[in-house]
């Protein structure tokens, strides 16, 4: 079978690689079909890392992807052969402190697909065929275009709960990736009462408006934020610092910041935070917000689909790897693993 | 009557001011015995300012201040001549958006003692005679060189309770100036398992020791912080770079920081927030923990008075503030106002 | 001008009362134009009081209206003559312990129009014009009919905050009368994943699904809830003793149940709140969630219009009374006071 | 070795049986030495049963215990023979979705030492040898007796956190038995600035005292509770219906009630919670307050020695149970296993 195969920065290959035995007790074989390209994978491709985790050895990519069920190992119920399925990425320890304490996102052993975090790597999911265990492979009644966008929608959800409740929240977003615009769904749908999001180009920003955007605003524009501000909550989501401190600045008093997107250092002014007793707050994958957009996704209550602008063969993974870093073309482009 | 009045940067001088007239009605007046010297006062004296609040007029200095009541005005109930009191530096408008919500610290149209954040200046409390609404005059059962710690107490009591439960928390104090010292004395009091204190002089982290710390650290020597992390909940009290990123990176996933101390600009690295979950909120002077502190200190349950290093007469407050800035030297220093 | 008056038990009037003034500084003089009933209105109409809240003179009843500015006093801006505004009926004091921390719906100096609560009583907005301080009148870019819906979808709002973060909740609404429709809204636009309601009756069974359940369930009939269960977040909306512990049995571990309804007495099983960490938290009234309302109502993201099904003249409150106590027919019926 | 039977209401016996084998790889063998008499063993002694869970087969009792190390299985770091521990007693399954979200206590697949709530039952800890896995084993600087209150005072840690922040809460405990007495501890602890403790029997209130009550009232007499009342959070430790109602109606607005005492059915009138929003959630058991008992109780940070009444030999356990149900003369009985 195929999988798509990071090497080193700007070495990207299609490799055949065996196909995995059959699934054991509690596992499920599931035939890969749509996998996203995500900024994380655009890292390993372009620098090889994402900040301290850098390559050691080859890693097939992708933790965003969905497939069909091909065979289910002994043990395993409620899951059919021919049944669309999410995988999900993360395996968490289940018995370190943060496991226990209801914080499993950041287990501190945790292994996640596509992830150069410890080594051996963890191997990807772009790729043919995988076999996981039942749980990780999460039913939904969407196609597997839909299916692979669970996963940062997942990761959406988790910010916007660590934000607090939103209900009647104003909220900003700055950044309009596909990390953005799903944060745009995730606030609305928690009940802000008014989403403003910012970018520097106007093509991402027409996706977070049709996905529920109250106000698009392209702040390299001379106007910058154009007077908005006042927010309640915040959402860094282009891992700029400019956007960053911009986003500090418009929220107001006792204003919460999510920081989802990585990037390198800020020059934050102690003063921008202590006298309005603002908080920023990390924010990092998910724990069970992966079922949650399942059901999300599946009942049709959010439609992310907008998001999803491009669709190649995994033959054309090197293109489509190319493309996706464009932002001024793509926002979410994904890999169609059953070529 | 004599004050303490900053004119400019480095242009303190004690001058006569008229005494105010009589209480009104819900008024008292009280008869000032002694105020501290706080760090934001010596901002004003060595800068002529806090951040952007500049001196734009004459101002008295002083907010940590507490007094004898002299006299009682019509209406006033609860309250009798000689009874010593705290004096409540803090006035929030009580109607605006913050106020409502419950953040009177954060109120947009506050007044403040000593403050040049508005213009004209709220004068400060470092007089021999101060007039105030009877509520602002908050009744102690010890003497006035303790009660005027409410005021700083309040403010480490309000960051403990930015903090979250603290019960069984791990915490780090970074900075063992008097707010530091005070934070580790409100870190104690709500719980916390253990204490750990740092500084870059030893003679104030012996104070530390003797309010609580468990463990005292200089980290200007070369061990740094010497192994200690994974704490739950991190305070800064020195408004030092260095000092608020070794404390990021000594907390535990999760763990949180609060932002006590003033300072410049801060050159934080994204990744150490994002993956970690950190959270650094601000904690900004305080609300009905001042109320709160007057209860615990006049009642025993905290003993403060280790702080206080020094006391001089109102007549030689230009060498008192010399003193307060020399840390080797000083803690708190705090003046006789009944001079 | 004309007004809706309890003079006691089952004595009802439509009463000719002197218009107010003209409008003073700060105030605005509202021409009122609909009132809907609400269960307490009809707890006066039937029984002369709500629970401990007794008649004790005549009484204008009415604390859902909305109507149109007719006139504007001195030094009020934002506010013209003829804005469309829901009324608020609450006026906290503002400066007691409850409004100070940010929890002025338990202000305990409270005065609420067409409430027995204090003596004299506040009269109550069933009448043909009203002047309020401007800030009670809250601008809305709808009709009066659904302007007069702010106030109990504020209550709702209000008890969606109490229940805490619902995003993927699942929810269990119990009662569907007015106040349970209106709470579907409320949990639904908080994000709650799905939202089951009961009811003993069919018909409000209807509306509340119109308004966004995604399961309507008699629990009159043999099968009770009918096996679900699990719930995330429970609110008692119907007052009903049977009702509340159905919900705490059917709430999931650590689960929450909001009580919104009021009611007598209710035979709790420790056994059920304890060993599960059940929480049973009390909702009353609301803050800012009025403004809230205004928005969400004005802007359409939310629209409550299934729940009016009757409109009558002021000239026949009796009629309109007696019509909204059987729940068989009605659902909010609302006056039209311009008559 | 000897151990305390249980076979019926009433039938309790001390009983041989054999040893168990040596510890396996991750476990260790703990002499026992002392284990502390419960309300749930007496519940067991006397009734054959707690709530639901009754016997259905013959059961050792015992939760509270604590042993010296015997001997150490293959790959057990940290332990040697000869330290002492405190036997926690709860086995959550760490799987089920009440582990996962980090409430371990509200397991739906708990096994806890001494419980019938499962069949078999799992057996408990009066006896003279166990082997745990390691991490059940938890290291003290302190005596077996007073390691033996790790497990009630862990009961009560966990209740102060289900209260929320309590530094500078007037706090009310209703009921000064062993639980209501470490329940005071535990308060005083996490920073309340006032403690009021209730019992109908003076023995218990004068415990109570020595642990840091500020104010101790025997409601039994004519006064009740002698006008105490605005309490921020209430702890009800008694199991008896007239006190939960007195400990709600002693709460300020918006206060909470933790209710830790099981016991059976209150008639809660909902007038009394819903206009104050008042707060009545359950606690259960522990989760991570079992190690941070035995830091506090290692430290010397907290003394809880005052509570433990009497010392019995195993072979006196029918004497020791009859004096633990008799509130009069005992609070803490407790059992030397090692007999």
């Amino acid at each position: 079978m195929l999988s798509v195969v990071a090497h080193a920065a700007r070495d990207l290959r299609v490799e055949d690689m065996d196909a995995p035995p059959a699934p054991g007790p509690g596992e499920v074989a599931v035939d890969m079909r749509v996998g996203g390209i995500c900024g994380s994978d655009l890292h390993y491709f372009n620098h090889g890392g994402v900040g301290a985790n850098r390559l050691k050895e080859p890693m097939v990519l992708g933790h965003e992807a969905a497939g069909v069920i091909a065979a289910v190992g002994p043990g395993v119920a409620g899951l059919d052969v021919g049944q669309t399925v999410a995988v999900d990425p993360s395996m968490p320890c289940r018995v370190c402190a943060q496991c226990r304490r209801g914080r499993a996102n950041l287990c501190t052993d945790m292994r996640f697909n596509g992830s150069a975090m410890r080594f051996p790597h963890v191997q990807g999911l772009f790729r043919g065929k995988v076999v996981v265990p039942a749980e990780r492979a999460v039913p939904v009644a969407c196609g597997p275009d839909l299916a692979a966008l669970c996963e940062p929608f997942a990761v959406c959800l988790h910010a916007a709960k660590r934000a607090g409740p939103l209900l009647g929240a104003r909220v900003l977003v700055a950044g309009s990736g596909p990390i953005g615009c799903l944060t745009v769904l995730a606030a609305r749908l928690a009940g802000a009462s008014e989403v403003v999001v910012t970018d520097v180009a106007d093509a991402p920003l027409r996706v977070a408006s049709s996905l529920g955007a109250d106000r698009a605003i392209n702040v390299a524009g001379p106007g910058g934020l154009d007077g908005a501000g006042g927010f309640d909550v915040g959402f860094e989501c282009s891992g700029n610092a400019g956007a960053l401190l911009g986003a500090i600045g418009a929220l107001g008093p006792g204003g919460r910041l999510v920081l989802v997107g990585l990037g390198g250092e800020v020059p934050l002014p102690i003063a921008a935070v202590v006298p309005r007793e603002v908080e920023i707050v990390g924010s990092f994958r998910f724990d069970d917000e992966f079922a949650l957009a399942a059901r999300l996704i599946s009942s049709g209550r959010v439609d992310p689909s907008p998001l999803i602008t491009h669709a190649l063969p995994l033959t054309d993974a090197l293109d489509a790897f190319v493309l996706a870093a464009d932002r001024g073309q793509a926002m979410k482009v994904q890999l169609d693993l059953s070529t």
